[in-house]
């Protein structure tokens, strides 16, 4: 091996003894050019059960022994060629299911979130800094640093500590799909709604089984972002209105989403039972989208509505029937049977979810344990804040120290067993 | 790429405009030291199905294509890298399940069957030339070829090409298993023996979903070879006597298997029924092993059978009993639930499916498709040897050309396009 140059590739066979276990090719990685920084060595063998096994099991007699989970990324991170959050960033990667969290699992991976962490620990040590040097000065009562600059430091950096928190929303609804209820009486046509939806839709469709074996959810792409969505089918059946029977399970898996699609048949309901639906399912923090189906039954012609423009029809229908009298005017116009307006309606989706276009460059939280850190290093930042004037500088840098470790804990620049233990665990066997 | 060096490896990122899909390795085999002795690149990107997806499309959109089944199998045999039956080999190692079986499929992708049937080729070449000659000389009646060096020679050729065929009984078993039926009547201990046999088994072990449904089938690995222990479980619960029911069911069973072995309880069969349901049970073609069951129940004592050596107990037994009245002196005598015997059963049943021991050497036919050319170029070279003192030279020309043309198929000399694609679309995609 030692002869070989790294990043080269060997044809030969595997031998035990004298019997030829197959014929292989080996992948050569050496020291410090592979992933772990240690040499490695790939072998690449036919694909038959049997012989896999055969070669695991001549490694292992030689004294090879099978990787733990996580391991190599281990390895890579305990040898410096990844943080923490990049390692983090490779099981995020192979999990990626949509070009969103494609996207930000690579720009964790590349270093985005992590080199925007160390510019916030710079900052911080800096300010330390100063705070220490009137430590060792203490007796003499001076102040090394202005309390004013301080305290717009320390403010700079809880905003962008800030902004990394609220992040978390989008970056975890990218991570994991956005989860979008839709939810209506029955025959409001919601089944019609979900088959329009996922029919037009070119990207990955697919069952998911859900947290609860009797929900199927349906994945939507729009834009790269993929949106779980959640039918109540279920309930409707054995139900005639929403709030008769099933709101409880209806509203515990609002509760459980970002978004909730409300349909109705606007040939069927009154203006009254409208409000009372809106009023049961409304929910804070899960944002609400009103959508009337089955315009393609109503008599066009007699109510003036150009059902050619969804906006328009919503604004007009709203001017011309009884759901002015509720105030209504912000509810989209559909007919699901006859695909009308399908489009803006997911536009409205996709916007509900995220406010801007993603531009691809922006760092997103997507992981609880970062957004966690990320909240300990805020109190504790705020803790400073409020001290600054009152306390000592020995508690102004004690407080700044933990600042620092929360942080650190994000890119394992402090670490602790446990805590590798927990995060590669999760990981494959093998990565 | 054509500045790289063949055998290399290279860290890269695939782009799509400016979006980047993946940090990649990329792999790089040059004509002609590749699978297909064409230029080969090999993608390895991170496991998520997005990621993939993602870079197929892309890799299509700059004008690729999805390789069909066994494509790039097909090129290696086009090229001229491999023969035909080596060719097929590749797709036997991938679904070798048994040290046997990857043997037999290495040696033949090594070449072993090959250059037999080359040299098996050479001589009838040889033949061939020298009755040409005849009849370029057919006027004056000349014999360039001594009949009876040539009928020696016919009868040589035809002797390897019999020992082939022969071969193939084995071949097939190592390939596919040996199919091995347990029957016997109700408590006779058949699930106990089939649970005794996997328990002590080491090797791998697995269910096998049978042909039809209801059938699930036990492999017990033996010396290297597989065998199919197929429990006549189902019918028996149903039945008092297996002459009764489920015998043309148990027969279909038996008529598919290589083996059977029956079971009776020692302790329970009169010599009457066991002569009974041995005759009924046997089926031309089919290796019955016959297994006295439940020898720690006899009182031992009183018939002085020593039980330690399941042979001499067997001998002992049939000596004692009424056994021996029957004539029945070849069988085992085991305790299923104690272990007894076990490890003599498996010899047996080992014995009964492979005669000599495999040296791993040895040329086995396993393709059905080799078979049947090798049985039409054995009944071709039987009308050479049966015309060669009656008819002219030109008729046994042409009986040697046929027999060329079959041998030929199997390495691929001669071939059809629906021969490859018969063959190729069998494989999986990308190989």
């Amino acid at each position: 091996m030692t002869k070989q140059q790294s990043h080269t590739i060997h044809f030969g066979n595997i031998v035990d003894g004298g019997l030829v276990l197959d014929e292989v090719l080996i992948s050569l990685f050496k020291t410090p050019r592979s992933y772990t920084r240690e040499d490695v060595v790939e072998i690449s063998c036919h694909g038959s059960t049997y012989i896999i096994e055969s070669i695991i099991k001549l490694l292992i007699k030689k004294g090879a022994r099978s990787a733990k989970a996580g391991e190599f990324t281990l390895r890579a991170f305990l040898n410096g060629q990844l943080d923490l959050s990049q390692a983090e960033a490779v099981a995020d990667l192979i999990a990626s299911n949509s070009k969103a969290s494609q996207q930000v699992a690579f720009q964790q991976l590349r270093g985005g979130f992590s080199s925007q962490l160390q510019s916030l620990r710079d900052q911080l040590v800096q300010f330390a800094s100063l705070i220490e040097l009137e430590l060792d000065f203490a007796e003499e009562d001076v102040e090394f640093a202005n309390r004013d600059q301080l305290k717009k430091l320390i403010r700079e950096i809880n905003g962008v500590i800030r902004n990394l928190i609220r992040s978390f929303e989008l970056g975890n609804a990218i991570k994991q799909g956005v989860n979008t209820v839709i939810a209506g009486r029955p025959n409001a046509g919601k089944s019609t709604l979900l088959n329009a939806l996922l029919n037009e839709e070119r990207a990955i469709v697919s069952h998911l089984p859900g947290t609860t074996r009797d929900t199927i959810e349906e994945v939507l792409n729009i834009n790269g972002i993929n949106f779980r969505l959640i039918d109540t089918a279920g309930i409707r059946e054995a139900t005639d209105a929403i709030e008769q029977i099933g709101v409880q399970r209806t509203m515990e898996k609002i509760g459980q989403s970002a978004i909730l699609v409300y349909l109705f048949d606007v040939n069927e309901i009154t203006v009254e039972e409208l409000k009372q639906d809106i009023e049961s399912l409304q929910k804070p923090g899960v944002k609400m989208i009103v959508v009337a189906n089955k315009i393609d039954l109503l008599e066009s012609g007699s109510k003036k509505v150009d059902f050619s423009d969804g906006d328009a029809a919503s604004t007009q229908l709203s001017k011309l029937s009884d759901f002015r009298t509720f105030g209504l005017s912000d509810f989209l116009a559909i007919s699901a049977k006859e695909k009308q307006h399908i489009d803006k309606l997911k536009q409205k989706i996709y916007s509900a979810a995220i406010k801007d276009k993603l531009t691809g460059d922006e760092t997103l939280v997507t992981n609880i344990r970062h957004l966690e850190a990320l909240q300990k290093t805020e109190e504790a930042l705020m803790r400073v804040l409020k001290g600054m004037d009152t306390v000592t500088s020995d508690f102004l840098a004690m407080d700044i120290k933990q600042a620092l470790h929360y942080l650190g804990e994000i890119t394992g620049a402090v670490t602790t067993d446990d805590l590798l233990e927990n995060i590669f665990s999760k990981f494959c066997i093998g990565k």
